[in-house]
């Protein structure tokens, strides 16, 4: 049996992470053996390995984490059809239960709970040399992109909220022109360049003044950034003089989701796609945003996860990204670290870092 | 010119009410001139009774107030094609200004906020025994429901919510089971009519223990009511055992609404429709409620008003109502009043009464 090395984590035990080596998993006839070429980390991949959370699969002492992949196809079984060895592919993560929406393929929209996640809930993740996979979870990639399409799955994220967005809009006609982005992570800066993408004037809102990397997206995509830290959330709306009609709030901070909910104007919308898990008791004036929202016909939407529809609108989309400002992608991974000299997360705790990628394989 | 009787307000008169001949209106070639047989009366009558809002048509000194109509076709202008004497109508009541939506037909949801609506703001309302309008603006009614169709235009209110919260949820696989109406006046009485009508279980909720109206109501419809005087409302679903797929408020108390956010399950919506003007501070777990609507992909929406698709939807569920239940529509006028006899707004603050409505004319 051949071994590989990976990245292990007992789940719930904090610092239990772990390089070891691990069998190459067999593919049955029906499965695509990929190479790991790059692995994205994210506030997730952190807090498993804050033994937050995080579940191995059954009967398996350790989970292998990771969840933003890129690979290459390596060897496959014998009754896949339509994908061959040296294809580029990321893997979906979410795997369905037999729920109504997990039958329709809409596994981010599960009703019912018992889904897996690969790197997450259940099911190993990436971060290893190898991983097997049903070719129905996997998005081929064009060459263009192999230094950045390990960031297509939080660019999923991005994908289905303003898919949603513009789903749940369909209920009138709606030219909307101003969106208001809170939160510049990588989700954040992706709904941005999206939302710009699609045609809206963007105002991104983060409580800094100045990066690099994220001036370089704004000049490239005509986005106006605001600090929050100086303009408080809900006045920049009539600061800049904007209706605004799509606002998308993925800070992880309950304060600003709180101001967030008065943003939206007439016929707006508001996205919520941060996590926040803690008890955060705010004074609101309910009587006044029920009075705006029946008035005004908003809506207020959560939104979690993604399905493959989104990964291959995101393939699109970095294309098209690439197209309006070439290298901008490739600009947001500001930290690449080799896998065997991965120790621990402490590196995602740095804020000044976009996107860290892990360096795993070479094609 | 022939004169006739009508009631008139100075808007925001508190006491302006009275009864006055005024001359019966000339109709254009391209116009109908209706002759009124019944109102209907709401909270918005009693507050432009009470002088809080109205606005009267430009260089009229006052305002016929009435929104609620019910007609029979008098006259009919010499370019008016598809509508005869003898008809029965109920008007609309939103008139279009110049935005997008406006000129799709959806004035409900307008943008830029200069519509009229008759009655209410602008315009002349349907309290007087004639008025004139353009046909488009008026539904036709079949004669089996000329005791009941002076409530289309409430009714028209709970079809607009049911349709947008159809319309939000097409945006996954969707199959609702279970719905919660919180208000039991006649729209929400409406609201939880439609929704037995489309198929769900619906758990009707309000602060009272029995009325033999609303009973026969959720009699004839299988209604299930809890009173929440006794059951706080966040906990009904799980005393009962229920997913919420969609919660609907309109009990106009914002104390209610801020218990109402948290009632949908995953996939869930929550319509807001009642208006709450005042503030209302209220503390809220805010963290929680981003946490749970992100996780569980849910929506709360608004929405108010209605455009003529609506009080067509509700010309057919009216007929449905009745045959579910026959005459349950008409139990729900618990007063009748002649024009000739009435005073005052006073009547409505009668809160054991469900539809209050005057007799203006005979067909």
């Amino acid at each position: 049996m051949e071994k590989m090395m990976a990245g292990t984590i007992v789940p719930e035990k904090k610092g239990s992470f772990e390089l070891k080596e691990v069998a190459v998993p067999e593919i049955n006839e029906d499965e695509v053996l990929v190479k790991v070429l790059k692995l994205g980390l994210d506030g997730t991949d952190r807090e498993i390995g804050e033994g937050l959370y995080g579940q191995a699969p059954e009967g398996q002492g350790y989970l292998i984490p990771g969840h933003e992949s890129l690979g290459v196809v390596e060897q496959v079984g014998k009754r896949v059809n339509g994908i061959s060895a040296g294809e580029l592919v990321v893997a979906t993560v979410r795997r369905p239960d037999d729920c109504i929406n997990c039958k329709s393929g809409e596994s981010d929209m599960c009703v019912k709970g018992d889904y897996k996640e690969r790197g997450i809930k259940g099911l190993d993740g990436y971060m290893a040399e190898y991983y097997k996979e049903r070719p129905e979870y996997l998005v081929r990639i064009p060459n263009g992109l192999s230094n950045v399409a390990m960031m297509l799955e939080p660019l999923s994220i991005a994908e289905k909220a303003v898919m949603e967005v513009f789903a749940v809009q369909k209920r009138m006609i709606w030219e909307p022109k101003t969106a208001m982005v809170l939160g510049t992570g990588t989700v954040g800066l992706f709904a941005a360049m999206l939302l710009r993408l699609r045609g809206l004037e963007v105002v991104s809102v983060d409580r800094t003044s100045s990066n690099p990397v994220k001036d370089r997206i704004y000049s490239g995509f005509g986005i106006t950034h605001v600090n929050s830290a100086e303009t408080p959330i809900a006045s920049i709306p009539e600061k800049l003089s904007k209706k605004i009609d799509v606002a998308v709030e993925l800070t992880g901070n309950p304060a600003a989701v709180a101001e967030a909910f008065s943003l939206p104007g007439i016929n707006g919308i508001l996205c919520l796609l941060s996590v926040t898990g803690e008890s955060y008791m705010y004074n609101m004036d309910i009587g006044r945003l029920n009075y705006d929202m029946v008035l005004g016909n908003k809506v207020v939407m959560g939104s979690v996860n993604s399905n493959i529809k989104h990964f291959l609108q995101g393939v699109e989309d970095m294309v098209a990204m690439e197209g309006k400002a070439s290298g901008v992608l490739e600009s947001m991974v500001t930290k690449r670290i080799k896998l065997a000299d991965f120790k621990d997360y402490s590196v995602l705790g740095d804020r000044s870092q976009i996107k860290v990628v892990l360096d795993i394989g070479s094609a």
